[in-house]
C-alpha cells in the first residue's frame, strides 16, 4: 500500500483530518528536524529525557536484526521550538551498540544532537524504510503535549544493508489543525 | 550557514514570504514527491519534457566528480498532480551514466519514475547535500506554473562518496503562500 494510501486509511480509522503539514512529519523520508524547522520557521532544539543501554527484546532484535539481549542504546527526546519552547514531537530510538563506531556512539548517546544532524556529521549513507503510521489516545501525552491525542510513525534506518536504529516519533494532533505547530 | 538562515537570507533578499510548505521544499533531504503528496494528499506523476545522453561541461564535470565531457543523462520532468494536473514542481537532474548499473539506468532514463521512487526501489543508500536554494524570475516559468516567479534548489545525492545526481528544482512562488499547491 502507499504511504498516501496508509494516511488516508489512518483518517478514515480515526476519523482525523491531517493536514498538510502532519501528513508530511508521517511520510516523508528526510530528516524530522529539517522539516519542523521549515514548518516553524525556528530552530529546533532536542532535549534528552533519558539514554540508557537495554538488552534487545524479541521483537526489538527481530526489528534490528541482532542477537537476542544484545546491547541496544535507547534515547528518548522531545524536539523543542527553541524560540516558544514548544514540544513539537516526542522520539524514542533504539540502536545497536555494535553497529556504531565509537564517534557515532559518542553522538548517539549524547541526547542534545538531533538524529539527522547526527548522520549529516558522519555523512552516512542510509535510507529510511517507513514501517508503521499510526493514531494513538493516552493521557501519557497531555503531559508532554498538552493534549491527549498523537499521530505516530515508526521506521528503520537502514545503513550497510543493516538497520542502523528504530525510530518511533510521536507527533501532538490538535483537531484544528497542524499549524499549531 | 545553517538552512534555517538561507532561507531567510533569501527572504530577505528577495523580500518574499515563504510559506512552511516553501520553506520544507528548499530545504528537506527526502523525496520531494512524497512531500509533494503529503502536501497535496494527491499522487503526484511525473511527466517527461526530455531526455538526452550530453557531455560534462566543466562546471558540471567539477559538481559530479567525473571527467570533462563524461556522458551524463540529463532528464527533465514536471510533477504533476495527478487529480488536478496542476504543475507542482519543474526538475532537471544530472547523471553520470558510468555511475549507473544497467537496471538503475533503465529506470534513470525513463521519464516517468520519480528520482525517489528510482532510489527507494534499488534501495540505494545516499545523502543529501543542499547546495544552493534561490529565487528566479523568468517569462518562461508563465509557461510552465502560469506564474513567473519560482523559488528552486540545487543538491547533489551522494552514493558511494561520489555524487550519483546533481538535481535542481524549481516550484511556483504565488504571492499569497505555498497552499495553492
Amino acid at each position: 500500500m502507499s504511504l498516501l494510501n496508509s494516511l488516508r486509511e489512518l483518517e478514515k480509522e480515526y476519523k482525523l483530518t491531517l493536514s498538510p503539514l502532519q501528513r508530511a512529519l508521517l511520510t516523508s523520508n528526510g530528516s524530522t528536524t529539517t522539516l519542523l524547522e521549515a514548518f516553524t520557521g525556528k530552530e529546533v532544539e532536542v532535549r534528552g529525557r533519558q539514554q540508557r543501554i537495554i538488552p534487545a527484546d524479541s521483537r526489538l532484535a527481530e526489528e534490528l536484526q541482532v542477537e537476542h539481549k544484545s546491547a541496544i542504546s535507547e534515547r528518548i527526546v522531545h524536539l523543542i521550538n527553541a524560540e516558544s519552547s514548544k514540544t513539537l514531537a516526542y522520539a524514542i530510538s533504539y540502536t545497536p551498540i555494535e553497529r556504531l563506531s565509537t564517534e557515532l556512539r559518542k553522538d548517539v548517546q549524547s541526547t542534545d544532537i538531533p538524529i539527522g544532524k547526527i548522520l549529516k556529521r558522519h555523512k552516512l549513507e542510509t535510507r529510511r524504510e517507513i514501517k508503521k503510521i499510526g493514531f494513538q489516545r493516552d493521557t501519557k501525552f497531555t503531559e508532554i503535549f498538552g493534549v491527549e491525542c498523537c499521530i505516530y510513525r515508526m521506521y528503520l534506518i537502514i545503513c550497510n544493508s543493516t538497520p542502523l536504529m528504530k525510530i518511533e516519533e510521536y507527533f501532538p494532533y490538535y483537531r484544528d489543525d497542524g499549524e499549531s505547530l
